[in-house]
């Protein structure tokens, strides 16, 4: 096991010079999303691709893609052990709306021991973090106890457009026993979380169209199909009046929540009327015998995006409208198949058609949902190390919201994912004040430094996904 | 009766004349919604005065309004029998866009046996053959059969907001038998029609709102109210599938439609499928055990006339929307209440509110129903002097749409509303290409003409509404 009060001793020592690194990392402005950014996306891959050699790693190289570059370094000799990929982003969102930063986006700021910039804590500041623990495990100890790849892409908060390529064409060297991801938030302050699963999304948009145009509701109303009455019948079709979706075979695949993962769940402590004072509402709603988390980890969903037809401009029109259109997205739970539910829809929406109108279906991306199970040893080893630095339980988390590139990673490497986040939902992520909690930094470190002990347990190929 | 030979004979005689007199009245650009010809609708309304002047009538005044002046005239000298009321209007609706007139809109031209010009059927040229027809009576007879008073609004296009204030301030004034308006069209060419109800108007915005804001579909979905689910839920429930209404008492008090009724509309052969090659729909649809003429002219409808809410732009946005709108209209028939039906909608939508959201329920403005009963002696009347000029059998129809006007004047005055139309559907009535067939405007002087005798036969008094 690792010897954390000698990481302990390190990282305080360094603990200076490691934040002003960061604050060095942080001043570049690598924005994914804006062209005139360029220069920095590839002047913050050169930083990261320094620090890693400076950290020890090997065999870095920033591989060119159709897009940014993905910063790549291994360092495999530790023979027998196991292997874990170590994903994250150095591209940061835009700043916009600038006048709303209280300090400057890339000039970072400590704050009541929070670290103020732009990547702060998504996901520059968590990237960093894995770097900085294989320094000290090499400082600490002379080499690492288990086999480490880097992964670092440049295109995250655009959406992984060129990753999944990059995954695919360079199976061999990403090869690994686990995938482990900082990208993600804990449940709470002082309260750790690994993530073990994500929904995974589909959708579909629904057109409906009735006369060639619109008509006047006195000379043909009461007479001619209503394209907005054809489409509310439609959209009310999909779920019943307690939530559940109406879609033969939806729920089908839907792996059941355990007996243990339900307890794990209500262990949590989840406050439902702290969330109900946070989003405005006087009431939560969904489906019928489940919690709130359940409903929204372990249970897909329908929701009705977008909805239009006729006039919505002030005061009133007396139209007939021709057409009416609703955007659609389920979010989807293991073992559901995106494919297999917009085929499930589709046939709905055919024996659900309103007479008088046309209907088309225009299908949106697809991604998978994700699971690593829940009694996973990788799953627990990380809870493991969250708890001998924080010294409160672990929870074992399920996310209602899909990051499509881990289940691309899911799916073209068939691994283990570990969820490591160190985040805080309050954290401002994608706005104005985006903050790290430093207290998350220091105890991160130690964290994935016992991690890769933890894991270092297992023998080569013994923590195949079940 | 009337001397229908020698009213032919005049009309014949001064065709000409009649034609270029009513070319005057037609480049004169009264636009009423455009500040720019205030002078032009005074001048309008000063060469309608003259005209009347000229034809014989007394008391011509032009009165002034809030808005554009009302041009009053009578002759009440027919002692002993009934005083009919005519209602039209001097003012036009704007000529964008332009570019698409044949010919300019206020240099009206004959083409092919069509005046073309803006407000040549909409209503200049069916208000001038009502004083023509007068100038034909005197002529040929020395005076009217019956008492007339002429009420010539500024504002109908505008929606006649200061009328109303008018008719009550001048209910003396205004006192007549019945109230005959030449505004509407016949059933198709050279098919007359006397149009005997017209359907009111009321209606809603629905206003559903969830939490605070919109949120994440990921993170939340499932667990929260989807505002636009609940709106869906509530406007499906307005109507069944085979598009009856089910707001409880929506039908309460619709005078039915009697066997006699029907049976005229049967006969006049509507052609649904040429409706529907129209209006482009494979298949037409409403109210189970009525044909498409009793749907829209003597069954109530309440359609959705627009609906908005969450995202519908190009692509996807997994977003939870917090707010979703709605506007509704009903088209209301005897003896439906405008301020009843909206109490009831107003009771539909809290009864079934659905869980987790706000409503909230804004009114529109509303419009009384009207009918003149189908076998009136004005009624009967008109459909007589019709067929005695068109040599076919008149259509008693009843419209789907409102004229809020009509309603306001069967409201103040208590009178039977007599709708002898002379325009076709065809003739683009607000659009560019206005125009009007002269064989209309040449058998429409003639039926008036006759129409004053056949009113004649019935003593002052003698014509009160049912």
């Amino acid at each position: 096991m690792s010897d954390l009060h000698a990481l302990d001793t390190y990282f305080s020592e360094k603990r200076e010079t490691h934040l002003e690194e960061l604050k060095e990392f942080l001043r570049i402005p690598s924005i994914s999303a804006l062209s005139d950014h360029k220069s920095d996306m590839l002047n913050a891959a050169n930083w990261l691709a320094d620090s890693m050699k400076k950290a020890g790693l090997e065999n870095i190289s920033i591989d060119e893609t159709k897009g940014h570059p993905v910063v790549y370094a291994d360092w495999l000799h530790a023979e027998g052990k196991p292997t874990m990929l170590i994903y994250g982003h150095y591209d940061v969102q835009p700043v916009d709306p600038l006048h709303l930063w209280e300090s400057e986006p890339f000039d970072p700021q400590v704050r009541n021991n929070k670290l103020y910039a732009r990547g702060a804590s998504d996901d520059k500041g968590q990237v960093y973090m894995h770097v900085k623990a294989i320094e000290a495990l090499f400082a600490t100890e002379g080499e690492l106890p288990v086999n480490v790849k880097f992964c670092i892409e440049g295109e995250e908060e655009i959406g992984s457009p060129n990753l999944p390529a990059y995954v695919e064409d360079n199976k061999e060297k990403l090869a690994a026993d686990i995938i482990v991801i900082s990208d993600t938030g804990m449940q709470g302050p002082g309260q750790p979380a690994v993530c073990y699963g994500l929904r995974g999304l589909c959708g579909v948009q629904i057109d409906v169209k009735g006369a060639k145009g619109d008509l006047h509701s006195g000379l043909y109303g009461g007479g001619v199909q209503n394209a907005i009455h054809a489409l509310v019948n439609l959209l009310d079709s999909f779920r019943d009046e307690e939530g559940s979706i109406t879609v033969e075979g939806f729920y089908e695949n839907v792996r059941p929540v355990t007996d243990e993962e339900r307890e794990a769940y209500r262990a949590l402590g989840f406050d439902e009327e702290a969330l109900k004072e946070e989003i405005g509402v006087g009431e939560l709603f969904g489906e019928k015998g489940y919690s709130h988390l359940e409903r929204t980890w372990v249970r897909p969903t329908l929701e009705v995006n977008g909805v239009f037809g006729g006039f919505s401009g002030e005061g009133i029109k007396t139209v007939l409208p021709a057409e009416a259109g609703a955007k659609i997205t389920c979010r989807l739970v293991p073992d559901q198949d995106p494919e297999e539910i917009v085929e499930k829809l589709k046939s709905h929406i055919e024996k659900h058609k309103p007479v008088g109108v046309e209907v088309t279906v225009t299908e949106f991306d697809k991604g998978k949902p994700f699971i690593t199970p829940f009694d996973h040893p990788a799953i627990q080893a990380a809870g493991r190390s969250y708890e001998k630095v924080y010294n409160v339980p672990t929870a074992y988390t399920r996310g209602g919201g899909s990051i499509p590139i881990v289940a691309a990673f899911d799916e073209i490497l068939g691994l283990p994912v570990v969820l490591m986040g160190f985040g805080l939902s309050s954290e401002n992520f994608h706005a104005p004040n985006e903050h790290f909690h430093l207290e998350n930094f220091d105890k991160g470190l130690r964290v994935i430094g016992d991690y890769f002990h933890e894991i270092a347990e297992f023998p080569a190929g013994g923590l195949k996904k079940s």
